[in-house]
């Protein structure tokens, strides 16, 4: 019986009847509407918010998640414009104009991860430098991104210093000898952790993208390893792709 | 107390105390091992559940979840070579080999989903041919893959039939006219619907990248509009990206 309720507001939220950011209707009202128990109507609501198409907000009531993804295009760090009119046209769509942006970098010296110490190739006690930052937007914290680089590279370098970077982390590693000619990304689907739900304040039933991007100089070195958490509601990962030569295929 | 338990299970399975596909120690066990009531027990097993780190196989107790993704790149049907060394590795680490694929294909003409039609420029009324395809390996479900066409550019060709196409729907679009020069792929992360969990034999916590590509032919014309549905727990999607040239910088 609430599967039943439950479908009936899903495909209402999918369909347009109930609109983004607004309320539903109170458990009374949904209890008398359907003619069930209230139980069942709470059973009802509480799939749907584990499935992240609505949200409580006490004492209001439930509301229709609003999703206004931020875009995110990973090849924008070597390709600052757009190479087709699609992607052009796309951006225009989904920029988050008015939305006031801001940033938190802390830096530190850690012994990495298995997983990003293998990447970056570095051998048993060589060490990392990490620049970890938590990227608002409006105040909200919208998601994480923490870039690793072998400490032999980066010492002494700006990267060690917890601001902004203005022209960017990867001009300074190229000044230092290390440019990067290719990039390859890795992009993981999961339920986050606890200490993301708490850095990103994430609700109940929303999964996150683990974008993982290594970054290689023209002979192959790794320098730079950087784990971005986005969160599912708030993202939409977009890539370009040149296609095939109609003449050569 | 029941996120304590959580919390030192859950390290447990990070660290490879507990390893992929093993059981965990039984509701009793765990019972004496923390010194508290069975049910904040289970009250944390449930908590793990939903994480999707582990999984309940009755009657025989809960399993750390094995994740062996496979591998997705959205590259390959425009560049069946990878272009650089890492990318070459990184798909031989990741081979699924001895898995066996198989898959099921369905033709039906539609009227698409409002974004679909957008996304392929049809006017009101008109129509599209959909592919819906469930691929699996070793018997098991592992993503879906609907690809849509406008009905007037593929009507009375080889992609209205049910069959698997060996040189590729693509090929036969450029043959009838309509060669794909490019593509923009979109990544949207969330919890299954239903039906995809119905469709996908979906596990409790296993979110989904729902990949969407559109296909365009020179002059921008969209032809192609493929949805996938990956689930998180079964995929990683891979892309190579060439870098800037250093000395352009």
């Amino acid at each position: 019986m609430w599967a039943q309720i439950a479908e009936d507001l899903r495909s209402k939220i999918t369909d347009g009847t109930y609109r983004p950011d607004t309320r539903l209707p109170t458990e009374a009202e949904l209890t008398s509407l359907y003619g069930v128990a209230r139980a069942t109507v709470r059973q009802a609501l509480t799939a749907l918010v584990n499935e992240g198409l609505i949200v409580p907000r006490a004492p209001r009531g439930y509301f229709v998640r609003l999703r206004q993804p931020l875009f995110y295009r990973p090849q924008q760090e070597f390709r600052p414009q757009p190479k087709t009119p699609e992607m052009d046209r796309f951006m225009a769509d989904h920029s988050a104009e008015g939305r006031e942006p801001e940033q938190r970098i802390e830096v530190s010296i850690v012994d990495p991860p298995a997983d990003v110490k293998q990447r970056l190739k570095l051998n048993e006690g060589e060490l990392a430098a990490v620049r970890r930052r938590i990227r608002y937007l409006d105040g909200e914290p919208f998601n994480t991104n923490d870039s690793y680089y072998p400490l032999k590279f980066v010492q002494d370098t700006e990267i060690m210093r917890p601001v902004d970077i203005a022209r960017g982390a990867n001009e300074i590693l190229a000044e230092n000898g290390y440019p990067q000619v290719r990039a390859l990304d890795e992009i993981y689907v999961r339920m986050p952790t606890p200490d993301e739900i708490r850095r990103l304040e994430l609700g109940p039933g929303t999964p996150i993208a683990c974008h993982i991007c290594t970054g290689l100089c023209p002979d192959g070195t790794p320098v730079r390893v950087v784990v971005n958490i986005l969160p599912g509601d708030r993202h939409v990962i977009v890539y370009e792709r040149d296609g095939m030569d109609p003449g050569k295929r």
